[in-house]
C-alpha cells in the first residue's frame, strides 16, 4: 500500500478517545475504503503527561504548531470544543492546507461561512456532520441529497438533554427541578445546565442548519430562542389535554426572501412525527418542493455516534487525499453465504385453526416442543370471534426465538393432526 | 459561463417529465451550484409523434444511438424501468463514457455489480440514489455517511403499497381483498399488484441495500420472501392484542460472515420506531457497531420525491463533469433578512392566572380581539387542579394563527389586569 493518509486529533477527552480507538479498530477496513491506510500522527493535548491508551507518547504535544508542521499530516480533527482557540487552531490548519473535520457546532454557527471561505481559498474541505444531530447523517444529506430542492422548512429536536427531560415530565408528570437533578445524575445533564435547557445549544445547531438548508447566514443571536425552565407538569398536563405535548423545537423557515429562526418549547400534534421522538434521541425534518418530507432520526450524542460523523467526514476527505474517490459506490464485494430460510432464527406468530376437542392444544405443544420450539403465549378465540363454525376455534401461539428448520418440522407434524383444520398463518414477531 | 453539461433521458413517463420540469424550474439554482448550466439534450421515448411538455420535438428519438452519439451528452437518466432493455441501454451508455443516473431497483438488484464494475472500468460514476426509498436520502447515507460503521442490519419499509394495505386495515379492520381495490382505485396498486403484494419490489430493494450496508451481493432471488396476501383482518386484529402489528418488512442481516434477507409480514411492538410508520410512507433503520440505529423515513414514491432523488444524483455527477466540486457545502452565501419574533407568526399557548372573578375572561377576550388575536379554544381549571389558593383559577387560552407582535401587545394590557396574578406561559403551538 502507498503512504498512509496522516490524521492529527485536536483534543483527546471523550470523543477524541473514540475516534482513536476506532480509527485501531476498523483500520483494515478503512484502507481497503481509503486506498490507503490512516495514520494517528499527532495530538494536541492541554495535558502533556497523561498516559492515553492508544496514543504514543511521541504523539503527544501541548503546542498547535508541532500539528501544523508534522508535514505527514493530511488531516485535522477537531474535538477540543468551545470557541476559542478552536475556532483559531482551524483556520491556522486550514491555511497550512490541511483539511479539516470538526465537531464543534459553536465555531461553525458562529465562524463557518469565514472558516469555509478560507478553505475554499486554500483548495481544501471543512466537513462538520457531526455538529449537529451526533451520529445522524444530516449535513451530507442536505448538501448532497436533497439539493436539487427548494428546502422550505427544518424542524428539529436537537438537543438530547432537554429531549429527555421533556419526556421524562410528559410520561411522568414530574416536574422541571426533579428532572434536571435526575438528568444531571444520569450524565445527561451538565452540572451548569444553561447551554441545554436555554436553547443555546439548539440555537446553534439550528444555525448551521439555516446555512446549509437555505444557503443563508443566521447568527445564532438571530435566533429567537427561549428555554424549557419556564415550562410546568401542569403546562404539559394541560397540553395532553389539548393533545399535544411539548417539545423544545428547532425551527427554520424561508419564504419571501426572509428567514426565520427560532428555538421554543412548542405544542405539537400527539400524532405528529417529532412528538414520538423521545428520550435522548435527536430528529430531524425537512420539507422541499420536490421531496415533501423527509426525517432523519437517531442518538443525538455520544461517542459512538458522533464518532460514526467524524469518521465518515474523515473517510470523504482521505479518499480525496489518496486520489481514490471511486465510482461511489464502487469497490468490490465480498463474497459471502446468504443463509436460507431455514437457518433463519426469530419468534414467530403461529395462528392455527382446530377443532375445539380436548387435547388438541397439549398435541400442538407437544409438537412445537419436540422440535425444539419453546411456546411464549397461547390465546384461543371461539367461533363468535372468529367467525367460524360451531365447534371450531382459533389457537393464536406465540413461539420464542427458533431457527426456520424447526418451526418447519413442528408445522409439518401439527399440518397432519385430524382436529387441526388449517394452519391459518406463519409470521415471524420482532421483540 | 461555460458550456453546458448535457443531460438525456430514457424513458418520458410521469418520472421522466417531471424530471424535465423539475431542471426547467430549478435552471438558475442547479446552474449556481454546478457552475455552468444543465442542458437537456435527448429524450428516448418509444413514441416519437407525441408531443411533450418541455421536451422540443428535435430532442425526442425512438433510437438510444441518438443518444450515444450525442457528444453533448455527459449524463445518461435511465427513468424507463423494467430490466431490458433498460439494462443493455445503460450498460452501452457507460462504456461509451457517461455516468449514469437510474432510479431502476430491478436492475440495480440484479446487475447492480457487474455495471458497476463496467463504471468503474470506464471512469464514470453509475448512481441510483431514487432505486430505494424514492426521495429519501437512503443510497447516499450508506455509502458515506455510514463508513465508518461495521453496519449489522437494515430493517426497513420500503413499499409504499402494502404498507397503504396494511396500515388500511390496521385502522379500520378491512379485509385484504377490500384494501387492495380502494388501494388499486387510488393509484397505489398497479392493476396486477404482485410485484407489490408478493414482496417482489421490496426484495430487489433489500437487495440492493445489502450490497451498501455490507458490501455484499445478495440476488434478489435470494431474498426469503413471502407475501402479504396471506395477511388477514384476523391475523391484524390478534396481532393487536398481543401489542403488535404487522409490516411487511424488509430485512439484512450480517453476522459470522454470513448475510440473512427477508421481507415477510412481521409483527413488531407497537412503540417501535417502525411501527408508528403508516401509509404511504417509507422508512429505513439503519444499525452500525458505532452509531447504534438511525431511521430516514418520508415518501417512498411519487414524481416530486423521485425526482428529488434523481436530481439529486444528476448534481452530483454534473459537479464532476463541471470540475466544480469545491469544498463541499461551500457556495457563497445568500443576504437575506432574518426576520425578528414580531413577526414571527403561530398559534399560541397562554397559560394565565387569574382571580376566579366574573368578567375576567371577558376583558381578557377583549384585550387579544383588540389587538386581533383570535381565540381558538380555553378552559378554566380550578384551585383543586393547579394547586392554587381558593379563588384563583388558571386559564389555558389557545389561539388562531397571530403575528408575535399582536400577541405581545395583548399580553401587555393581560398583564396590567387586577383580575390577572401572572402570566403563567406562553408556548407556540402547531397545527
Amino acid at each position: 500500500m502507498a503512504n498512509p493518509v496522516g490524521v492529527s486529533l485536536l483534543g483527546a477527552g471523550n470523543i477524541g478517545s473514540a475516534v482513536v480507538s476506532a480509527l485501531a479498530r476498523g483500520a483494515d477496513r478503512y484502507a481497503a475504503r481509503v486506498g490507503r491506510p490512516l495514520e494517528l500522527r499527532r495530538v494536541l493535548v492541554r495535558d502533556t503527561q497523561r498516559a492515553r491508551a492508544g496514543i504514543e507518547p511521541s504523539q503527544v504535544t501541548g503546542d498547535i504548531d508541532d500539528v501544523l508542521r508534522d508535514e505527514g499530516t493530511h488531516v485535522v480533527v477537531e474535538v477540543m470544543g468551545g470557541e476559542e482557540p478552536a475556532r483559531a487552531y482551524m483556520e491556522a490548519a486550514l491555511r497550512s492546507g490541511r483539511h479539516v473535520v470538526t465537531a464543534n457546532k459553536e465555531v461553525i454557527a458562529k465562524h463557518g461561512a469565514a472558516l469555509l471561505q478560507v478553505a475554499n481559498d486554500h483548495g481544501v474541505r471543512l466537513l462538520f456532520e457531526a455538529s449537529v444531530g451526533g451520529g445522524i447523517p444530516v449535513i451530507a444529506p442536505l448538501s448532497r441529497d436533497l439539493l436539487a430542492n427548494e428546502v422550505t422548512a427544518v424542524t428539529a429536536i436537537i438537543n438530547g438533554t432537554t429531549n429527555y427531560m421533556l419526556t421524562a415530565m410528559t410520561q411522568r408528570g414530574a416536574d422541571y427541578a426533579e428532572v434536571l437533578a435526575e438528568a444531571q445524575r444520569l450524565g445527561y445533564a451538565e452540572p451548569d445546565p444553561t447551554a441545554d435547557v436555554e436553547g443555546i445549544d439548539a440555537a446553534y445547531k439550528i444555525a448551521v442548519l439555516c446555512g446549509l438548508a437555505f444557503n443563508v447566514d443566521v447568527a445564532p443571536a438571530d435566533v429567537a430562542r427561549q428555554g424549557i425552565s419556564t415550562v410546568t407538569a401542569r403546562d404539559i398536563a394541560y397540553a395532553l389535554q389539548l393533545g399535544h405535548v411539548i417539545k423544545l423545537l428547532a425551527r427554520a423557515r424561508f419564504a419571501d426572501g426572509e428567514v426565520e429562526a427560532t428555538v421554543r418549547p412548542t405544542l405539537i400534534g400527539v400524532q405528529e412525527p417529532l412528538a414520538k421522538v423521545d428520550g435522548v434521541l435527536n430528529a430531524v425534518q425537512v420539507e422541499g418542493d420536490l421531496v415533501g418530507r423527509v426525517l432523519f432520526e437517531g442518538p443525538g450524542a455520544g461517542q459512538g455516534p458522533t464518532t460514526s460523523s467524524i469518521l465518515a467526514d474523515v473517510l470523504d476527505v482521505a479518499q480525496d487525499v489518496a486520489g481514490s474517490r471511486t465510482p461511489l459506490p464502487f469497490i468490490p464485494r465480498r463474497q459471502v453465504r446468504v443463509r436460507p430460510p431455514e437457518e433463519h432464527s426469530s419468534r414467530a406468530y403461529l395462528r392455527i385453526g382446530v377443532r375445539d376437542e380436548p387435547g388438541v392444544l397439549a398435541r400442538i405443544a407437544a409438537a412445537l416442543g419436540d422440535a425444539g420450539v419453546s411456546i411464549a403465549s397461547v390465546i384461543q378465540f371461539d367461533p363468535e370471534v372468529t367467525g367460524g363454525e360451531e365447534g371450531t376455534a382459533e389457537l393464536v401461539l406465540t413461539t420464542h426465538r427458533a431457527p426456520g428448520a424447526a418451526l418447519a418440522r413442528a408445522l409439518e407434524q401439527i399440518r397432519q393432526m385430524d382436529a387441526v383444520t388449517e394452519i391459518g398463518n406463519v409470521l415471524p414477531m420482532e421483540g
